[in-house]
């Protein structure tokens, strides 16, 4: 039955409309794409081989391959190798994650994807401002080509930021700019990889997009699990060849712990003992609305921590700036391209004029009363599920509660132009039950927050 | 003698002024910066271990590493694994060439190393009110993640450009935007290993930077000699294993020669025989002064040729924006970081508004004319000398005489403060002689230029 099922789809991709409507990549794939959104192909859907479909077709092997290409590239299907290309989004899934969606893709109407600030807020006349006064007052030495590590000016000044606000013990030459933090993990993969280490451990759950570019770079990622004090540092003994390991102490994403006083110092301990290093994700560590700032790892040992940060979730993640800080041994291995020049000095004049400060504690007001207003609304409409870090952070976790299918609600609130997401996502290996579901509360304006919440309600009812 | 004149010259690192100077790393790097400018301690005097060092001032090694390592990252020292530290630079040589300054240093007063456009022509004001106006009317959604080949809106608008102006063949789903050629380099050298090849083909003399990234991704640089018609492509069939290789087709770097019509039919017919790789560095193609634009390679084989280009050597390196045009296959393999997606939209509207082509006509008539200046000048004060590749791009080449020593020249003449470079810097194994200067005359304002030539032929004298 499945195989007459699947057959039956392809169906669809072999009546690609008239030759003058375009060249025939371009109607394949927008065909392909159609019969995506439209569900007649649903996710997990294999798509014949490329050469099958090229001769059904009576076309080039190569017009169908792009035409895949260009759907994997934009999320519509999913390529593994060895085992074909199928259907990774359906039009009764949700939205795809903030982080995953293409920049062409409009935000869906309520937006509860984490990984974005609140967009609506970001400072564009202070910034084009700021932009406007650098490209006056930069030299023409500064115009040609950057410095390695970025501007000076700009690391000086993210070095006293992040000891004065992190507790973080670095100097300007141990910080190196960078695109983002996924580009941060890449070269440092890299790096690790050419130290003759090839595994990385990540917490489980995490955030899967970092994996990715692990598994990219060559190099293993090692699942370690989470618990309500973060990472479970006393399972590191059994893994002997482990020597690099990825943490967000701050505030564990997804599932909000903070990682706990002895587990520090034990993680610590334990990368002293196998002379590796910690890679810190400082992620959205700005915004803690309970209690005082958690400092990070780094500040306690510098020379065994690499700490990442990024302008993604605090200003917007379409800058392209982040920074690290790292071994003062890593910092030359870890430099190549940076951000342009006159952005990074825009930044620079942002920290030193202290537009920034003001930005994050504005934010992070408004990001405490926002998320008051969805733990209200969650509490009143779904008041017998659980939530999770809502100590800090732009996200919180909504536990379901055992035989709940939360793929199901994320495809029933999808229906209703709500966009979450589904917490097994974020694990190597997700777990059979309980499910839950991350709740992006940054982007999404409080006005919208009562509808929002009370459509998720009506789509956990149905599911 | 050598060993004690090496060995005298390292007591002047013991040496490190009053504790209440700093702390003793800084000490460390302010005077082995200041013996390295000073003269104390010449190009390729090897650095004491690190280790023996630290005895010796009484330290710890990481001091005396995290010294070594910053001045490495300044281009003072130069880190060789396996055969230690040496001096790179010395007050006598010339100035870095200008893609290896770090931002920080100063143009020189006479700046003729190659590398850089004219940085007083940036269009600082025209730039900023493009950057203005894309603040204002970029969505939200374009303010989140961007998309990772680039924003379409440029892509589109560069694959237009390259198919109008240099006889591309491109789509907008084949371009992808990224920070620099280094790192479009440095991104398919990944791949490369990816599919199981370590080595790649480079012109001889070629830019040495490219090399240095390949070596870095763990690919080997296979050098190729060059004579009057570009790449010895006759050459290839003795390298049974190579199946990639980077050329200027258009302007040889830093001969100046063009690929002759021949060798581009014979290169293409190579790549399709070994199944390989094209990588072409259109660096400054635009700038042709005598006859018509020599069109791309990718034009003729879009399946077998990977086009490199980047803003920096028409508008500045600084900008951090590059892209290229790949087989379809590839884009989604060499998709990372992007630049910020504002400037990305303000690169796009100086495309559609045609200030990106008036710029270029602007520039491309500035550099004739600032050419004719030089040559006019250089005929004259050293008539002897033969000058090659001026009938494009934004440097020549001086060829000197058998038995003038090219390193003494560029030494005499950064003297005098006028930066040339070296040509021998350019070859993986330089030959004995004749050596030869590169002259870049870009970002050297007119008025400089007799001066400028005055001093070089001086120093030239001296030599």
């Amino acid at each position: 039955v499945a195989t007459s099922q699947t057959k039956l789809s392809w169906d669809v991709l072999l009546d690609l409309g008239p030759p003058e409507s375009g060249p025939l990549h371009e109607r394949l794939k927008n065909t392909l794409r159609q019969a995506v959104t439209r569900g007649q192909l649903r996710e997990g859907t294999m798509l014949p081989p490329s050469r099958q479909l090229a001769l059904d077709l009576g076309c080039s092997r190569a017009t169908v391959t792009e035409a895949y290409g260009q759907l994997v590239a934009e999320g519509y299907l999913e390529a593994r190798t060895g085992s074909g290309t199928r259907v990774r989004w359906t039009r009764n899934d949700s939205a795809p994650p903030a982080s995953e969606r293409p920049a062409s893709a409009p935000l869906p109407r309520f937006d509860l994807a984490p990984g974005l600030p609140d967009l609506r807020a970001f400072p564009r006349a202070a910034w084009a401002r700021a932009q406007a006064t650098q490209l006056t007052s930069i030299t023409d030495a500064e115009l040609g080509y950057p410095a390695p590590g970025g501007h000076l000016r700009l690391r000086a000044l993210l070095a006293d930021h992040l000891n004065r606000a992190r507790g973080a013990n670095t100097r300007p030459d141990t910080i190196v700019v960078c695109p983002s933090v996924t580009e941060a993990v890449r070269r440092i993969c890299g790096h690790l990889r050419r130290l003759g280490i090839d595994e990385l451990g990540f917490e489980e759950p995490g955030w899967s997009r970092l994996r990715a570019v692990a598994r990219s770079a060559g190099v293993t990622p090692v699942p370690i699990p989470v618990d309500g004090d973060g990472l479970r540092v006393d399972l590191l003994a059994r893994l002997p060849r482990l020597r690099a390991v990825v943490v967000t102490p701050a505030h564990q994403y997804p599932s909000g712990s903070v990682l706990a006083p002895h587990r520090r110092a034990d993680l610590l301990a334990w990368a002293r003992e196998r002379d590796g290093v910690i890679i810190e994700d400082d992620y959205d560590a700005e915004f803690r609305y309970d209690r005082r700032p958690v400092g990070t790892l780094q500040g306690m040992d510098d020379s065994r921590v690499l700490l990442l940060k990024s302008l993604s979730k605090v200003l917007s993640p379409a800058l392209g700036l982040g920074w690290m800080a790292v071994p003062p041994l890593w910092a030359a291995e870890l430099r190549a391209s940076t951000p342009s020049t006159p952005d990074q000095l825009t930044f620079a004049s942002f920290l030193s004029s202290g537009a920034y400060d003001r930005h994050l504690r504005a934010s992070r007001l408004r990001y405490r009363r926002r998320r008051d207003l969805v733990v209200t609304h969650l509490t009143e409409r779904l008041p017998h599920l659980t939530i999770d870090g809502v100590a800090a952070g732009l996200h919180l976790v909504l536990r379901l509660p055992p035989g709940v299918d939360a793929g199901a609600v994320v495809a029933e609130a999808a229906h209703d132009e709500v966009a979450v997401t589904n917490l097994a996502g974020s694990y190597e290996q997700p777990p059979r039950s309980p499910g839950g579901l991350i709740l992006g509360y940054a982007n999404i304006p409080d006005v919208s927050v009562p509808e929002a919440v009370a459509r998720l309600a009506a789509a956990y009812a149905r599911a």
